[in-house]
């Protein structure tokens, strides 16, 4: 039984995710897909839509075999960690390949990049210095410092959000050793950060979310997303009265801004340089979460940046706590299954060389601390207080995901 | 110009506090009644039905001459810090007397009490630490030494709540050493806790609240409240789009539990014996503030002491920030005054020996930080963004009350 994985936030899971889903199927071979997703919250700085349960059973609908946790000590991080993490658990969970959606679309490609940035490893890194001093952000200055090694034809496009990721993904794959094969298949369509809709059944999840929450509502959201995934969006909103997004938290944030030191916020992870002072600031004056982040921008800091601060912010999370876990998983934590991921993870149980954690009170509460806390706080996003202590205790009762 | 001076919570102001304070004026003789009025939190570990500018009207509406501000390190302690706090301002201040309401109304009593007790210190001191460690609240068992002293006919009941207040009022007095003359008048009619009406215009201001918040909303509160402050009510609920309450806090009291470590948490003032991990616990399962109270009583705690625990929380306030303030106050800080108040401070101005805070930015920021934290979480209470941060600017921008 040979397995692939994707790495995935499915947020939500849409036509262009179900297309990557065959395309790996088809380019790997392999038997069972295993999703690497992340959990609550995202490596944008957001909450997820809905709770990584519901878009656990998106991903099983629509073929995904296993569904196993990205913790949020790698889900939130820049694309560095959030590699190193994801893929790391996919070589421990026993895949023998893993499979990418990039814009270039070529693993060929990807690999000779690597290797020409190994090449001119120093000056490469003189260069991304010299960017970020330059007032660069360090996405912009990895792609800036590869242009100025010079143009090689057969390299690959480092400015496009998807090749960088892959990128990341084949080099943490090299740093660990791991001896998982690398595909890489090309994206369709609707780039990443998309917020409109081009094509007739393909668009970002970011033009699919933008939709949800516009005033309009479901501008034909149908057309983009799975029957299954249609359903667990209104499934989702009955049971727990609607959706989750930076908003529904903004007074939480509010809150801990003005009720934390000074000292306790420069503890906080990713916080540096003193913006925990404009923070402060602007969270007195500012009456949503959009125009908080308006105000707060500026060019050093790109918005995912920000947004990642003010997210560990949001959950307590200091400096020292992700960086004692951020260098490799501690845990596989198992969210769903079909009967072939069953049979799957039966065939490889016995070999594992992390815990695989099913149920919430057989983990190590130190290791899985961070990933509980997060769960708790984002059930604080819903209105209803009765939906939120609902969702809260799902965190602690829920059972992997069974899908026949 | 003589003053007196009063403590204060105008929660809100009524009819019992205009009784009280005519009577004050006839006990003393004063020309000039002083308020000092706790801020936006309360003995009683419960944030004020309005902000401390809107009963700072009130009071100046019905006839106070000058409000300064108990500070939140004296204003949300049990009585010992709390009279400490507010005799000790009345008397830097400059008032030449105080008068407070009792159940015994006669202030020989009061001074023999005291007397009595410390003749019988040593005494008195081990049947308090014997009946605490039986289990009893602190306040119970500062009675039940008393009485195991052995009755006398001339002393004062300890059980009742504005006896025990009075009686610490003198005890602070003497223990600062200060010349402050003491006065008492006769509490009428409504105790201090009752939730009933019972006289045709003097009620508590526990029933007041209670009625305001009940479904059937206002009733009859009017017979039990000057005009003034009924209007002030309705211009607060106008203004702010309602009043503040325990459960108003709830999402955020539930968050900060939730995001804490247990470690952060047991360094927050008045948090002891691991009462800290039933907090966690029940914050995951209650739907509201008044849940989660029930829960959280027992015998041990009196109300009271618990919901002062989950103010410091709420306000994130630690061990060390309370001690380190509540020995003095470091400044009186001005919220209004009339004509007559007026020529008061201007007589007074030049020989008081702690600063008289008019503007929030002429203070010391690290002896007024507690205050100005306090208020920003109180304005956090409210519904609506734009309401919150008005609010919450005001503590920055309102100057001292001024009425003629």
């Amino acid at each position: 039984m040979r397995a692939t994985g994707v790495v995935v936030e499915y947020n939500p899971f849409h036509n262009g995710h179900l297309h990557h889903l065959r395309e790996t199927r088809a380019a790997t071979g392999a038997d069972v897909v295993v999703a690497v997703m992340s959990g609550h919250f995202l490596q944008r700085g957001e909450p997820a839509l809905v709770s990584k349960w519901a878009r656990t059973r998106m991903a099983l609908e629509s073929g995904v075999d296993v569904v196993i946790e990205l913790p949020y000590c790698f889900a939130t991080q820049h694309a560095e960690i959030f590699s190193k993490g994801a893929i790391s658990l996919l070589d421990r969970f026993g895949c023998e390949s893993f499979c990418f959606g990039s814009e270039d679309g070529d693993i060929d490609g990807f690999l000779m990049t690597i290797q020409f940035i190994q090449t001119h490893q120093e000056q490469y890194d003189v260069y991304i210095k010299e960017l970020i001093q330059e007032g660069m952000s360090y996405p912009s200055a990895l792609a800036g410092a590869f242009r100025k090694l010079g143009n090689q034809d057969s390299v690959i496009d480092l400015s496009k959000p998807n090749n960088i990721l892959g990128f990341h993904y084949l080099e943490a794959r090299n740093q660990l050793g791991s001896s998982l094969e690398a595909y890489t298949i090309t994206r369709e369509s609707a780039g990443y950060h998309d917020e409109h809709f081009s094509s007739p059944s393909i668009a970002s999840a970011t033009s699919i979310r933008k939709s949800i929450f516009s005033s309009q509502g479901d501008h034909e959201i149908e057309s983009y997303l799975p029957a299954a995934s249609v359903q667990e969006l209104e499934r989702y909103k009955g049971e727990f009265g609607g959706f989750h997004r930076w908003e529904s938290y903004w007074t939480l944030l509010q809150y801990k801004l003005l009720s934390s030191s000074k000292a306790e916020l420069r503890d906080i992870y990713e916080i540096e340089e003193g913006i925990e002072n404009r923070m402060v600031e602007y969270a007195k004056s500012c009456l949503s979460f959009e125009e908080f982040m308006t105000k707060l921008k500026t060019k050093r800091y790109t918005w995912t940046r920000l947004q990642r601060m003010l997210l560990h912010i949001l959950t307590d999370t200091h400096k020292e706590e992700m960086r004692s876990r951020h260098d490799s998983p501690r845990y596989i934590r198992l969210l769903g299954m079909n009967t072939k991921g069953r049979e799957f993870i039966h065939s490889r149980k016995k070999n594992l060389s992390l815990p695989l954690i099913s149920k919430l009170s057989s983990a190590d509460p130190h290791d899985i601390q961070l990933d509980i806390k997060a769960a708790e706080i984002y059930s604080l996003g819903l209105q209803d207080p009765d939906a939120r202590t609902r969702l809260l205790r799902q965190e602690w009762s829920q059972p992997p995901i069974m899908m026949s």
